[in-house]
């Protein structure tokens, strides 16, 4: 069976999108054919939405699911005329939380994604840039601004973990490639010798590192199932040996890993 | 006044997160402590956290407010027995949602933010790898696989875009620095005019522009008025000449820069 999903806002839609998706997630039988709406913010624009809605639910022969995030009830009421089945999160929710607060919302549209209510948004860009210029150990002399210095075999996952902590928490995330020199050496490189309290190590399966580095560089030595083995029984040896924590990245999305790593650092997870 | 929130999940908290967010910055007057409690995915952990919430009520004088968005009934319930004011997410939209997909949910664990059920996940992190090997006009010999190409001056938003469209949506951005050199030549930089069609322009205030560049080096000729002016002067001209698309950023945050660059270019949005 497939049905149709439309996320809906008068914002960037984010907020329906990950709601949504994630009610959605729990009906593994269906097959959802899913639609973001950003920016329905006049009633023309709702206009055009009931019609697209309407359209789409005559073509599948089944009421399209919609999540809204649309703080103007006028808006949100023209969206309610369309064909679909709505669930309507503000018209929900807002109710409740403006009696147990003793305040009425603020009913403004966008809110929740803008630049201006967004305290942490500047702490997010410049640790992106952090996140950046220390990638890959390209530079090591600003690990004392580090919140965490994520070490790893090449392709086990460092470089997204540490964007996605920068862009979505604005975490100063720094990422040190464990070499084959350095684990042959059976220490911890030098220039992570003084951050060691700050050091969190990933791993991978080895044949899930060969897939990834073959995709890089195919058929080379360094994505060989040999090398791959070599590099991940050392790396694991070391973390154990200079007692790092580290986690199996395999299974993971980058948002499993970086939540694991806020979790065993402790390190505070600044909402936006 | 001054209010506390929990965001509670089995999984990553992400989208209890999410939701919360939204819906507390509704309420300006009031000032939130955020916490969010991921992996409460046990009887024990949920004992845990109605001490923590409990404990908050009481030095607060008022009830935590509580985001969830637990699958298991039973761990949800025992979150219900703390002392807080609940907006128990899944507990309210699953039954509808059931009955009108006729289709019992999962209830499965942590699904939404999880690698399996994330179909869209390898093409994120390819997205990011993308967006690194293009970024700041690095390469430009992959520009016929990108899905859009941000210009712009430097510090003017293109790289934390691009990584956003990455890491979100598995969208292929690169970007390329319109230098001083370009814009004095009056023309449309070499490398990309045989993907006008993938350009979109980035502009910026100049002064927000000089305070960006005197983070970055201050007291420089770059980061003067004078050059900032200049420059995003010569940019918006060519943006206009060449009828490239174009926004200004200054007072966007990273998620509407990129909705907005979704909606003018009509690419697709693919949900995660």
């Amino acid at each position: 069976m497939k049905r149709s999903a439309f996320f809906i806002s008068d914002g960037t839609g984010i907020t329906a999108e990950g709601l949504g998706q994630s009610l959605l997630a729990q009906f593994e039988n269906i097959e959802f054919n899913k639609m973001t709406l950003p920016y329905i913010d006049c009633i023309d624009k709702a206009k055009e939405t009931v019609k697209t809605i309407n359209k789409t639910a005559e073509a599948d022969g089944f009421k399209p699911i919609i999540f809204d995030t649309i703080v103007n009830s006028e808006i949100r009421d023209e969206i309610g005329q369309s064909n679909g089945f709505m669930i309507d999160i503000f018209g929900t929710f807002l109710g409740p939380l403006e009696q147990e607060l003793h305040s009425k919302s603020c009913y403004t549209v966008g809110k929740s994604h803008s630049i201006t209510t967004n305290s942490n948004y500047e702490r997010r860009i410049d640790a992106v840039n952090f996140a950046l210029d220390n990638d890959d150990g390209a530079r090591t002399r600003h690990y004392d601004k580090a919140d965490v210095i994520l070490v790893g075999v090449s392709r086990s996952g460092k470089t997204p973990t540490c964007l996605y902590l920068a862009l979505n928490y604005g975490i100063k995330a720094a990422n040190y490639p464990i070499t084959e020199e350095d684990v042959e050496d059976q220490k911890l490189p030098t220039a992570l010798k003084a951050f060691k309290h700050k050091i969190f190590g990933l791993t991978i399966e080895p044949e899930r590192l060969a897939v990834i580095r073959n995709e890089r560089k195919p058929n080379s030595r360094y994505a060989s199932m040999k090398q791959c083995n070599h590099e991940v029984e050392e790396v694991e040896m070391m973390y154990r040996r200079e007692r790092i924590t580290f986690m199996n990245t395999t299974d993971y999305s980058v948002e499993e890993i970086a939540t694991r790593i806020l979790v065993a650092t402790g390190i505070e997870r600044r909402a936006k």
